[in-house]
C-alpha cells in the first residue's frame, strides 16, 4: 500500500466540465495500473490560491507527477509548471476553436518551464496517464511489467478486420 | 504632476526581447500623451513572485491599468488579470507561429477573468497605449481633449496619394 | 440612481442572432453588478447611419464604455472605435469558421484605433462585461468592492472535485 | 476621351504602404487597358470622413467600380461597400499573419453587403484590375477586344520550358 | 422582357448538394430583383465538357455574369474564369474543413485570371447575387433604384432590439 | 532504350518559377533512376489549350504518369486529372500563405477525380519522382532493384551523429 | 481469376472506426472495378509487428499498391512507405481538428519516402481506390476501359439541374 | 560516475539539420546539469532499422528517457514510443509550414502510445532537456537541488528593465 502512495499522481483540471468524457479516462487508465492519484478542480485564473495550496500538499505527500487539463487560453499546466519542479503533463481540452487554442496555450511554453503536452481531449487524457505510468515504470519493475502487459494486449484488442 | 501619477499605467512584458520594435512603441505612445508609466520585465513562468510583488506595489501606487505583453504560450496577461481587479490589456508578441499562439493564449480567456486583447506585435503595442488613454479619458477632460487632437491629426498624417 | 446612469454602458451587436446564447450573458453579468446599460442591434454594414446616431446619443448620455459584438468579417467594433474616443471592447461571435474570422477581424486593428478584444462567443460576452466593470471600478470604490466580492465567490463556485 | 472617363475606376487603399509592390500593379494593369482611374489613400479607421467625401465625388464623377485594398482587420472594402451601391472589389494585403487576417476580414462579409475579393497581395492587385476590366468589357466591345487580346498573349508569355 | 434577358446571369455549381441551403438563396435573391438567370450543375472535374458547352451558349445568350459555387479543391470558378472573359464570381461552399479549403481554392487565383470571391456558404451565395445586381446596376438606372430600395429596407428589417 | 520510353513521365508546372529550387529536383531524381521524362510549363488558367494538347501527345507517347506542380489556387493537377485516366501526382508549391492554399487546392479533390498529393515544395518534388519510380517498379524488376538500392543508401547517407 | 489476383491491393487502417463511413467506400469502389483487395486493421503505434508481417505477405502475394488510412498523428501511411518499395497511398481520416492533423501528418513526408495523399475522409477513401485503379490501368487495357467507362458515366450521374 | 550513467538520456533527431540552432540546445542544457546523454541521427522513415537497434541498446544501457526531434510529418517520436515503454518526449522542429505540421504530427498521438510534446524549435529543445531533468529529479535529491538552483537563477537572469 505504502509503495502505491509513493507513486501518487495529481490530476487537476480547470473546470468541472473537463471531467466527463475527458479526464475521467485519465483516472480510469491510472486505475487499470493500480496507480493512486488525487483529482481536483483548480482554475489557474479563478482559484489561483487553491493551486499554491495543492502544490504545497503535493510536495509533502510525495506526489511525483502532475497532470493538468484545461481549455481555451489554457494556462493551468504552464502556471503549475512554473510553481513546482515536479514533471507536469498537459492535456488541452476541446473548445470552440476545436482545441487549437488549448493546444497552443499548453504546448508553446517559452524555454525554462516545460510542459509535456498530450493530444487534445480524450486521447490526450488517456495518454497523459500512460506517459505518467511510463515515467514511473523506469524505476519500478512491477509497473514496467504492467505497462508491457498493457501494451501486449493491443495485439488482441485491435481487431484484424474492421467488419 | 500629482495628477499624472494618478494616471500611472504599468507596462510589463515576459521577456527583454519584447521591448525593441514592439513595446517601446507602447511607451512612446503614452509619452505623447504625457501619461506616466512604469516598465518592467516580468515572466509569468520564470519570475512568478516578481509579478505578485509588482501587483502589490501597483495597487499601492494607484496604477490604474496594466498592459501585459508576451509571446508563445502567452500567460502573462491572463495570470496578471487573475491576481488583480485592475483592467488588464494584453499584447500578443510575435513568435515562430507568427504570433497565432500568442494571440490565442492571450485572448481566449475563459469566462471570469477578462483580458482586453490588442493586435499581434507593434500595432497592438501602440493600440494598447491608445486604449489605455481612451479609458483614462472617460473621467479626465484634459486627456480626452488630447486624444481628440491625436485623432484629428490622422487626417493630415495619412497622405492622400500613395506616390 | 444618478450615479448608476453615469456608469452607463452601450452594448451593440451586428445581428439579432448575437443575443441568445451570447450577448444576453454580457447583459446578465452587468446586471449582477447593477450597472445600467443599453442594448441595441446595429449593423456596421447594413445600418451604418444608425451607428452614427447611437454614438451621438451615447456621448450625450455619458455612456462610458461601448461593447460591440459581431461575426464573420466583424467590422462593428472597429468602425465604432473609429467614430468615438470612448473605449470600445469587441466580442467576436461564432461563425462557419468557428469564429476565427470574427476574431481576426476584431482584434487585428491597425495602429491608431484600438479595440480591446475578448474571447469568441459566450465567454467573451461575459468577460466584456467584467472588463467594463473592472474599468469602472478604478474610479469607483463601490464597484471595486462588488468586483472583489464577485471574484471571491469563485473559490466557492468552482467545485473542488469534478464528480 | 469622354468614353474613358465613363469607365473611371476608384482605387483606394488603407495605407501608403499598400502601394509599392502591391497596388501599383493594379494601377499598371488598368493602364495597359487605357482605363482611367483615380488612386487615393483612405483609412476606414483613421480617416472615416475622407471615405464619405470620396464616395460622393465618385458617384458624381461616374466612377463605375471601386477597388479597395487593406490589411490586418481589413475593413476598408466592407465599409466602402456599405456606403455605396457601386460594385466593390477587395484586395487583402500582406500582414504579420501572412494576410490570413486581411483575407478573412475582407471576404467573410455577412449577407447584404458584398465585396468581390481577390487573392492576397500583388496577384490580387493585378486581378482586381482584370476583374474590373472584365466587368467593363460586358457593355463595351472595345474593352472586350482588348481583354481577349491580353488573354491571347498568355500563350506567348508563358514559356513552354522552365529552363 | 427583352431587357431582362440582356441581364441574364449564369449560376453553376459543382454538385447538386450545393443547392439546398446555399445556392438556392443566390437564385432567390436574383428573383427579388427580377433578374433572369440560368441554374446548372457543372462539375469542373467530372463534367469538363459540359462547362465548355455552357460557356459557348452563355456567350451566345448574352449572359453577362457567371456565378460559380464549389467546395473542397474548388476549381469550378477558376476554370470557368480561364475559359471566358465574362466576370466570374465565386462562392466557396462548406466542407469538412469548414470551407477553408473551398475558400483558398477559389480566392487565391494567380495573377491573370481573376475570380471575385464571396463568403463561405449561404452568406456568400446571397452576396454573389447582390454583387451581380450591383454590377448590372452601373449601367441600368432601374436596377440601381431597386438596389437602393433593397438597401434602404435594411433599416427596417434589422430590429433595433435583439429581444 | 525503347523500354525507357515506355516509362516516360510528364512533368508539368503552372509557372516557370516552380522550376528552380523545386521541380528541378523532381527531374534530377528521375534522372538518378534513368527514367526519361518530359518537362513543360502549362498553366491551367492561362494556357488551358496547351494542357489539352499536352495530354493528347502524352497518351500517344505512352506517358505513364503525370506529375503536376502549382501554387496558390493550384488547379493544375486537378484539372489534368479530370482530362486523363493516367495517374496524376500533385506537388503544391510555396506561396504567400506558406503553401497551405496550394496544398488544400491540390489534395482536397472531390470524389471521382483523384490526385495523389505530395508535400509542399522541394520535398514534395523529390517524392513525386520517387512515387512515380515506385509505381513503375511494380511491373519492372530493374526499376525495383534500383529503388531498393536507392533506399539502401539512406543508411550511409544519413550520418549517425549530427556534429 | 489469376489475373485479378495480380492486381491485388492492400487496404490498411489504423482503427476499426476508420471503416464505416470512410474506408468501406474505398473497398466498394474497388469492387465496382472487380479489383481484388485485402482489408486489415493495423495500427502503426499499437500493433507495429502486425505491419511488418502484413508487408511481408503483401510482397509474397504480389500486392501492387497499398492504401493506408489513419487519423490524428497519422503515421500509418508514412511508416508503411518506409518499410516497402510498393506505392503507398494515404487517406487522412477525420479527427477533432477536422482532419487537419491527419492530413499534415500524412502528406508532409520528408524527401526520400513518398506517400501519395488523397482528401480527408470519404472523398479521399473513394479517390484512393480510383487512383489505384488508374495506376493499374496503365499496364492493363481492360482496367483502362473500365475506368474510361466509369468516367463517362459522370455525365449522366451528375444531374444538369440541382432541383 | 556510475550514478550518472543510470541517468543516461537518448537524444535522437530525424535529420542532421535538426542539430544546429535546435537540438544542440537540448544537449547543452543537459550538460549544465551534468546529465550524460547520447546523441544520434535516426530517421523514422529512411533508417527504420537503426531505430530498432538504438532502442535495444538503450534498454541495455539503462537509458531512462528518450527525446526525439523531427519535422514535417514528424513520425520519429511516435514510432519510437510505439517500440519502447520508456518515456518519450517529442520536439517538433521548424518547417515550411512554420512547424505546425511537425507539432500536430508529434502531439496528436492516438490513445495508447503517448508522446510528451514540447514547443516548436529551440524553446522545445531546451524544455525537453528540462522536463527530462525534472523527471529524473523525482527520485534523485541531487538533481532536484540542481533543478531548484537552476530555477532560482531566473530571478537574476531575467532583467527587471528591458532597456
Amino acid at each position: 500500500m505504502k509503495k502505491k502512495s509513493n507513486n501518487l499522481i495529481g490530476i487537476i483540471m480547470g473546470s468541472k466540465s473537463d471531467w466527463l468524457g475527458t479526464m475521467e479516462h485519465c483516472s480510469h487508465t491510472l486505475k487499470e495500473f493500480g496507480i493512486k492519484h488525487d483529482v481536483r478542480v483548480i482554475s489557474a485564473h479563478r482559484t489561483p490560491k487553491r493551486l499554491h495550496k495543492f502544490l504545497k500538499e503535493a510536495e509533502k505527500n510525495k506526489v511525483q507527477i502532475i497532470i493538468a487539463a484545461a481549455g481555451m487560453s489554457a494556462h493551468l499546466a504552464g502556471v503549475t509548471a512554473s510553481l513546482t519542479t515536479l514533471p507536469v503533463l498537459g492535456v488541452p481540452t476541446e473548445s470552440k476553436l476545436k482545441g487549437l487554442d488549448s493546444l497552443l496555450s499548453t504546448v508553446q511554453m517559452p524555454s525554462g518551464i516545460p510542459v509535456g503536452t498530450l493530444a487534445i481531449g480524450k486521447a490526450g487524457a488517456i495518454n497523459a496517464a500512460l506517459l505518467a505510468v511510463s515515467i514511473l515504470s523506469v524505476g519500478d519493475k512491477k509497473i514496467k511489467n504492467k505497462l508491457m502487459a498493457y501494451r501486449s494486449k493491443f495485439e488482441k484488442k485491435v481487431p484484424k478486420k474492421p467488419f
